[in-house]
């Protein structure tokens, strides 16, 4: 793959804004490969994804970001550009179960998804071994502790440590801290099971065999500190009957789970997701 | 359609039952076309439906019946026997919007759906002229009345008239007594959206949209005193994403519900609904 | 909905075009409300649809086709515009089958689709009555002449006197001669059942049912003198079993066909299809 | 799991089998967990599975077998009875794509999916490090031999070593001699893609692209002698827009091979999947 720059961008929406933007892009003779915008009528805000590719331009990046800043300042611009030859940093957060932790070291071994993976981070010692065999530092945080904010502290050193651009919890079972989930807005990465209607409270899977529902889904979304409400990045569902028992839609959920963060996780990493207020736009 | 019988049967789970229900149909030299048995083990209940032709047996439904009853005694069932040859008579409820009544009106006509009309009742005349071109009785009973109650009772006496052996709200956007709910249990079915997660309040939709999800569905169920709990018959969904404004979602979500009710009438009238509580098990 | 122009553009692709195009636009003020591109990697073509409130231009629709015809030139662009408050005119055909034709009228007459409908013709007179009843023109050309291009040439004679934008074959079950397609190419919209794999042959169902498929599909496409082979515009599918007689097949297809069909309407009638060859680009 | 025994009938449909069959396991007190049955009206032919826990039984499943042969015999039964404590021994077939067998080798450590894996067999060594580390043994058979029969002989000669029930080809990526595909009737599971329409020769990922599909698939199926038409056990798709490449579908692709694969993979592991000439009758 070409090393390509990715112009992402969300400002108040006006007259001439991708004017501004591809005459700046046109006039360098930049070659745009993908190019997605959105106005949103409700929002009255406009959102836009431009891949141009990096050797079509005179300049390199940081250039680029200097004589772009006056555009960006005139229209009050959410902006960044991203190097796709710079893999992005993702910490893998996972529980016991490796569901979605397996599909998604898959997916990075066999270079279908690219980015780093500084280091697998885990309440219980269970998956030590099959992220070792890739290479992967393990670091076991136990969270029995007479106080969960040790747990949560060392997690969050780690993070840091690792310099990572985002964390993905691939099953953690463990409700973050608002602290932390605000000290990473946008860059958290959450999957968990999803109903229609959903069920509150504790066994979702057997209160929604109990009602008979016909789909089980999952939903990938960017954490919050009001929990499982953050902004939607993908969802899916996977049919169920009478013959499914509540372990049976644990399973097929299992299933959405892991394709769903799968979905969710690439359109991170390719810059595709945009967050305004609660809203996604997705571009895939 | 060669006449058949369908023989309906819930009871609780035991040695034997198939054992005792097959044998009585074979010795009478009975044809089954159609088995499906289903022992839920949550429950410890049996559920059954046999599809036997008519003309393969020595005797009709009544003396099946006389001669049956001894087992269903032994076996503590709650059992019907239908025959194919009588169609069943399906009062349609709607409001304004059109969608679900037109479709089903066309899967009717079409002898799609088999099944009686012995008329449409309404909260508003809109879709008199629609309704009447198929030549069935359309009954306005207007809701804006100073007790409702009022109109809910029309309604019932309407449904009685019409000796109706269910009732389908096809959008009918009124939210029915829960002594009128109570008084046909499994016989009334409504069809309303879903998502997930569910939105509580006005205007789910536009939560939706703000939420940024990206699937829209709709739930087809028997309905219960509780308001949109009852058991659940049927249920799918459809993609949105950020380009479809609320809008944009209630119109595909109508497409959902349209098809989803139109599945859910036909396991109805097919007998392939068995209720337990508040699970359903479809016999699709 | 306030009217709009939506500028379709395709033509090869090159470092300038949205800078030209957009620059053009807001230079005049226009306020583009929706924005689709895409550069074709294969191909390197370039395409590209807006969306710009009518009211927030200077000069109506001729004057912008006018202003906008050295850009065009200049990029060699196939391109149109067209005036969202000048409904598209759209021919339908039938046969005995109503399911898609039906379904269409209902959306046409409930303002969910925004279309005229110049008339209604058929090879048999079986849907006169319902098509009647909308005031919709409604004309009979048998089919079972001794030479069935007479049956073509009064069918061609109504489009053109019904001064058509489109056609859609709503289950016409007839094949139209290779002069009729290739007279409107990007015009006349088919709706077909699909398979995985597809089945060549009569009966396709009957070999779906003894192949124990579990998906029947449709597909929207538009007609070239190429057989069932023109550009794709919306495809789906509905998930049978083994329970599933053929007939069964048909019918769950039916539902699946009346679907597409009414999304690939909806684009077309929106110009959200673009067609480059044999492809299809569809801004959804 | 308690151990159940697992009876699959498939016989020509007459008056009395489920009589005789559940009479049998009645009088000996069998408790039946789980029961399906279908009477194909096409073939005239009679399908059924029952579940039966070991323990209600008052005799082993040899004394089941000697028991049972007379009801058998009498009814002309092509049948078999299995103990779920035997596990099915599974050789996979690979070769260095990788997608499939990930994702069965996670359902295997995970216990997910029960069965024995007595070997992997790929025709190259790229997976043999991942497949070590789970502990089973990697026999590499080059293909790339003068004569590619000698290639077949050794992996037959592997499989019987291995003493397997079944084979599953995990995009093995090799087209079987007739002779070997004859020799494991309904033992072999293949996976491959699928398309509406099919397009036949190579690359079929681009023609699809080019074609403009909105949908791609996958099909698992039973190997035969006839290329990729054997009996179908599981077919899903996946939506596809302009944007994707045909890269983008080849990957979207595999996402709908690995988990059709697996949910095929289970219903044979479950002996849900009974065949009859080219249709399986899939009691999911």
């Amino acid at each position: 793959m070409d090393p390509n720059y990715r112009l992402i961008i969300s400002c108040p929406d006006q007259v001439g804004i991708v004017a501004a933007v591809s005459d700046f892009i046109a006039k360098h003779q930049g070659w745009i490969t993908e190019a997605h915008q959105f106005a949103d009528p409700e929002s009255q805000w406009f959102f836009m994804r431009y891949v141009v590719r990096a050797d079509s331009l005179p300049f390199g990046i940081e250039e680029f970001k200097a004589r772009f800043a006056p555009i960006a300042e005139r229209f009050a611009m959410h902006w960044e550009i991203n190097d796709t030859a710079v893999r992005k940093r993702v910490v893998l957060m996972a529980s016991k179960q490796a569901h979605c932790l397996s599909d998604i070291l898959y997916r990075w071994r066999s270079g279908e998804l690219l980015f780093d993976i500084p280091c697998v981070i885990s309440n219980h010692d269970d998956l030590r071994g099959y992220v070792a065999w890739h290479g992967i530092p393990y670091h076991h945080f136990p969270v029995d502790l007479p106080d969960k904010r040790e747990h949560f502290a060392a997690v969050s050193a780690q993070i840091a440590a690792s310099n990572a651009d985002a964390v993905v919890l691939a099953r953690y079972m463990q409700i973050l801290p608002p602290d932390m989930c605000e000290a990473h807005p946008g860059r958290i990465i959450n999957i968990h099971h999803s109903f229609l209607p959903s069920f509150v409270g504790a066994k979702p899977y057997h209160q929604a065999a109990e009602r008979g529902v016909k789909l089980v889904g999952a939903t990938c979304h960017y954490v919050t500190s009001e929990l499982d409400a953050g902004p939607i990045i993908e969802q899916d569902v996977a049919r169920v009957n009478h013959h499914n028992s509540a372990d049976d839609m644990v399973r097929l959920g299992k299933d959405v789970e892991k394709t769903v963060l799968a979905r969710g996780l690439r359109y991170h990493l390719e810059d595709r997701v945009l967050v305004h207020g609660n809203k996604t736009i997705v571009f895939a």
